[in-house]
C-alpha cells in the first residue's frame, strides 16, 4: 500500500519499500525505527556525524544513499557502507521541511564546480495539488518545492528555480510562448547551463514547438521542458522521476536542443529527450504519454544511474552556437481538421475574419473534398498561407499521388511533408512574423528549420501495436 | 526486380517467385517456361488434365495451388502434387483473360454450397488506375475485375460484385454514407453471407463508424470494410491480400460485425478485422495503416491458410439478430480540434450558421482554453450539442481531474469517454437525426451502442513505440 506524507508531495513510498529507499539503505533505516521527518543521526564508520531531518526519496532510487536536511537548510546524501549507524534522536511533529532555496550539496563534492541549471515553472500538474474545497486538482507547488521533493537534482547541478507563471497548459496562448522564450533567452545569456521548464502537459509539445522555432538559428544550452501525467500530490506521480530526467538533461546532455523530456515506460526505468518538433502527446493519462513520431527520440535518460544514453547520430551540439532569439508568434493562424462533408463556409470565415494561414489536417496522403478547393484557392488567392498536414500522423503528406492533391497543389497548398499537424501549426504561427510575403512563407514551410522535417523515414519507426489478447 | 503484366494490376510478382506462385508449383511452372497467360496443361498422377490459360496469384501465396482459366470462363485451383506434369500449349499472345463474372469453382468443390459474398465496390485505391495523361491514380477498377485478380476468394465464397459508386473517399460525405446502408441492407435482405464494401482508405474508418451505428441493434452478418494503402496497379499493392482476407471474413468470421479488414503487418502474413468503431488509418502509406485504438482487433486473418483466430471473447454472433436499419446522419455536425490560442469567434459562427453538434477535439483528458467556456456554454443554451474528445486518441476523456473541465461539464459538455475524435463525430451526426432534444442526445452520446466506449482498457491496448536506433 502506498502512502503519501504531507508536505512531500511528489514522492511515491511504497509499503514495500521506505519511502523510496531499497537495499542497504531501507534496511539500515528500518532497523533504527526512522520514519520520513524524524530527526536522526548518522555515525560512518570513521566517526564522521551527520545529524538532520530524514528526508525521502522518490521510489527505488537506487543508491545507497540517505537524504538528510541539515540544520543549515541544505540536504545532503549521506553514502551507507558498511558500520554506518543510524539513531533517531526526535520523532516528527508535525509538517516537516522548509522551502529549499540554496543549492543542494553532495556529501563529498565533486572536483570542480556543477553545472548551473534553471528551472522555470510555468504551471501545470507538475506543480499542482488538490483543492480541498472541490476535490479538483489545481497548479499550486511552486518549482522551489519540487527542489525540495526531488533532493537527487542537487546531486547533479546547482539549482536555482523561479516561476514565470502559474497555468494550466491548456489555457497556453502564442503570446505565453513569447514570455517563455524571452525568459529562457535572459537565463541563457546569465550563463545557466541548461534550461528546465516545467509545463503542463496538455500542450507541452506545442510550447516545445514554439521554442525550437524561435531558438533555431542558434543554442548554446538544452532546453528541457517537463511535466507530470499524475499530479505531484499522488502516490503514482511520475513529477519526480521527469524533474531528475530534465534536470540531468539541462545539466550534462551532449545536445543544445529543445527537447521533451517524459517518461519512457511506466515505470521509473528511463525518460526519454524527444524533440520539441517531433513530441506528441498519444495518452491522456499514462505516464508515458509523449512519443516521437516519425522520428526516433534523441536520448534515453536514465536518472538513476545519471546516464544519458543516445539514440540518434544527429544533433546540435552543446556549446557549439551562439544563441539567437527570433521570437514572436502571429496567432491568426488556424488549425483545421477535415471531416467527411467539412463545408466550405469554415474556411471562407476564416478569410473574411482576416486569419492570415491555415493548416489543414487532411485525410491520408493529404487531401480534402473536393467541394473544398475552390474556397481553399480563394483563400490562397487572397493571400493566406495554407499547409497541408495528415490527420494520420504517421508517414508523410504526398499530394502527386492522387487528382485530390493535385488539384490542392495547383490551388497553391504547400505539402507539410512529414510535419506534425499541431507542428506545422506553430511553425506557421512563427513564420508569419517573418516572412515578408506569401512566398517567403512557403519557402520556409518547405524548409527544414529545426528538425521538424525528418527526409528519412525508417521502417522502425512505427510502432509495434497490441494484436495479441 | 518485381514486374507488372498489364491486365493483371493489382498482383506482386517478385523475380525470385513466379507471379506469386511459390515452391513445388513455381518450380514446376519454371521448368515447363510456362508464364502467367500462357495456355498450359495440367496432368495429375491418376491422368486427370486441366487445360487453361495460366493465371498469377499474389505474392507467396503458399499452398501448392496453380490456377488455371478454363475454356468456359471458370477459374480453377489445381493442387500440385509428386508426379504432376505441366506443358505449355501455346505461348500467351495480347493481354490475357476477360472480367470473370460467374463464381470460381475450386478442383474438389466442398461439400454443401458455399457462403454467399456480395464485394460492393464505392471506389478508392483497392480499384484504382494510373492515369496515363497526368501520372496520377484514378479510381478505375469494377469490382468484378478485383475478383479476376484474385482467384483465391473464388475458393472460399460464389461471389457476386457490383458498384455503388465510384469515388475517392475523400470525397466522401454523411450522403454516401447512407447510400450504403441502403445497398447493404438490401443486399443482406437479399440473403448474402457476407458484404465486403471495398472503400477508399481516407475516410474508410469515418464510413465504418457510421454503418456501425446504423446496424447497431440488429446485424446478422459481418459487413468487411477493405482497400488498399498502394493502388492496385502497383507491384507493391495489398488489395488483393486485402481482398482475400475480406471476403474470408464476410464468408467465414463468427462475428456479425462492421469490419475493417487490413494488412495486420507489413508482410502477407495476416489481416485484421478492426471493429468499426475503434480503427483509425494511423499512416498515410504503409500496407499496416489501419490500427485499431483502446482496444484489441476482433480478429486476425489469414486468409492463405483460410484462417480466423479470433483475439476477443466478446462479439455479436453471425445468424444471431434480425437486421434493423437506422439509417441518417445529420450534417449540421462540425469537428473541431483544439489549440493554443482558439478564438471563440469559431463556435460562435458554427452556432450562428445552425449548426446542431460540435464534438471538440481537446487536449489531454479533455480541455480546452477557459475563454472558449463562455461560448460553448451560450452554444449548449442555444441547444447545440457539444462533446468532448481527446487529440492524445490513446485514453479516456475525464473533466473531473482539472478546474479546466469542471468549467466544461458545468457549461453541459458531454464528456466523450474513450470514443475516438472522429468516431465521436460520425456518432452525434446519427445521434442528432433521431434524438428528439438536447437530452435524450446526451443519454446516446454516453451510451455504448456499438462498441464505441470501452469501459475496460488494459495496459497492453499501448502501442510498443520505438526507442531503439
Amino acid at each position: 500500500m502506498a502512502t503519501i506524507l504531507a508536505g512531500f508531495e511528489g514522492l511515491v513510498m511504497p509499503g514495500d519499500e521506505l519511502w523510496g529507499y531499497t537495499g542497504e539503505a531501507a534496511r539500515l533505516l528500518k532497523e533504527a525505527g526512522a520514519e520520513v521527518g524524524d530527526r536522526i543521526r548518522i555515525t560512518k564508520p570513521d566517526g564522521t556525524v551527520y545529524e538532520g531531518i530524514l528526508m525521502p526519496r522518490y521510489a527505488l532510487a537506487q543508491k545507497p544513499i540517505i537524504v538528510v536536511k541539515l540544520d543549515n537548510g541544505y540536504n545532503i546524501g549521506v553514502r551507507v557502507e558498511r558500520g554506518t549507524r543510524i539513531e533517531v534522536v526526535e520523532k516528527r511533529r508535525a509538517k516537516v521541511g522548509a522551502v529549499v532555496t540554496v543549492p543542494l550539496l553532495e556529501e563529498s563534492p565533486p572536483a570542480g564546480p556543477k553545472p548551473r541549471v534553471y528551472i522555470l515553472g510555468t504551471g501545470g500538474t507538475i506543480a499542482s495539488k488538490v483543492e480541498y474545497e472541490t476535490g479538483a486538482v489545481k497548479p499550486a507547488m511552486s518549482a522551489e518545492e519540487l527542489l525540495e521533493a526531488v533532493p537527487e537534482i542537487g546531486f547533479i547541478a546547482d539549482i536555482d528555480a523561479g516561476v514565470l507563471f502559474s497555468i494550466l497548459s491548456e489555457n497556453m496562448t502564442p503570446s505565453h510562448w513569447e514570455r517563455i522564450v524571452d525568459e529562457v533567452a535572459k537565463l541563457i545569456q546569465e550563463g545557466y547551463d541548461g534550461i528546465v521548464v516545467a509545463h503542463g502537459t496538455d500542450t507541452m509539445s506545442y510550447t516545445a514547438a514554439a521554442l525550437s522555432f524561435a531558438f533555431h538559428r542558434g543554442l548554446p544550452v538544452p532546453v528541457a521542458l517537463v511535466g507530470a501525467q499524475r499530479s505531484s500530490d499522488r502516490p503514482s506521480s511520475d513529477a519526480a522521476f521527469n524533474l531528475h530526467a530534465a534536470v540531468l538533461t539541462a545539466a550534462k546532455a551532449p545536445f543544445a536542443e529543445v527537447v521533451v523530456v517524459m517518461h519512457g515506460e511506466t515505470g521509473d526505468t528511463y525518460a526519454l529527450a524527444h524533440r520539441g518538433t517531433k513530441v506528441r502527446k498519444m495518452h491522456t493519462s499514462r505516464r508515458d504519454a509523449f512519443q516521437s513520431i516519425n522520428a526516433l527520440p534523441l536520448a534515453k535518460i536514465w536518472p538513476q544511474e545519471g546516464r544519458i544514453e543516445l539514440l540518434v547520430k544527429e544533433y546540435r551540439e552543446r556549446g557549439r552556437e551562439k544563441l539567437v532569439v527570433e521570437n514572436g508568434f502571429d496567432d491568426r493562424v488556424a488549425l483545421i481538421k477535415y471531416y467527411p462533408g467539412m463545408k466550405p463556409e469554415i474556411i471562407e470565415f476564416l478569410v473574411e475574419q482576416g486569419y492570415r494561414g491555415i493548416v489543414l489536417e487532411g485525410t491520408g496522403l493529404g487531401h480534402v473534398g473536393e467541394w473544398l478547393v475552390d474556397s481553399i484557392k480563394k483563400a490562397v488567392d487572397a493571400g493566406v498561407v495554407v499547409v497541408m498536414t495528415s490527420q494520420c500522423l504517421f508517414g508523410r503528406v504526398n499530394m502527386n499521388v492522387y487528382a485530390s492533391g493535385r488539384k490542392l497543389l495547383a490551388a497553391g497548398v504547400i505539402p507539410g511533408s512529414d510535419m506534425l499537424p499541431e507542428v506545422a501549426f506553430v511553425k506557421l504561427s512563427w513564420v508569419l512574423k517573418r516572412a515578408r510575403d506569401p512566398e517567403e512563407a512557403k519557402r520556409l514551410m518547405l524548409e527544414n528549420l529545426a528538425g521538424e522535417i525528418n527526409p528519412r523515414h525508417t521502417v522502425n519507426l512505427y510502432p509495434k501495436w497490441p494484436h495479441e489478447p
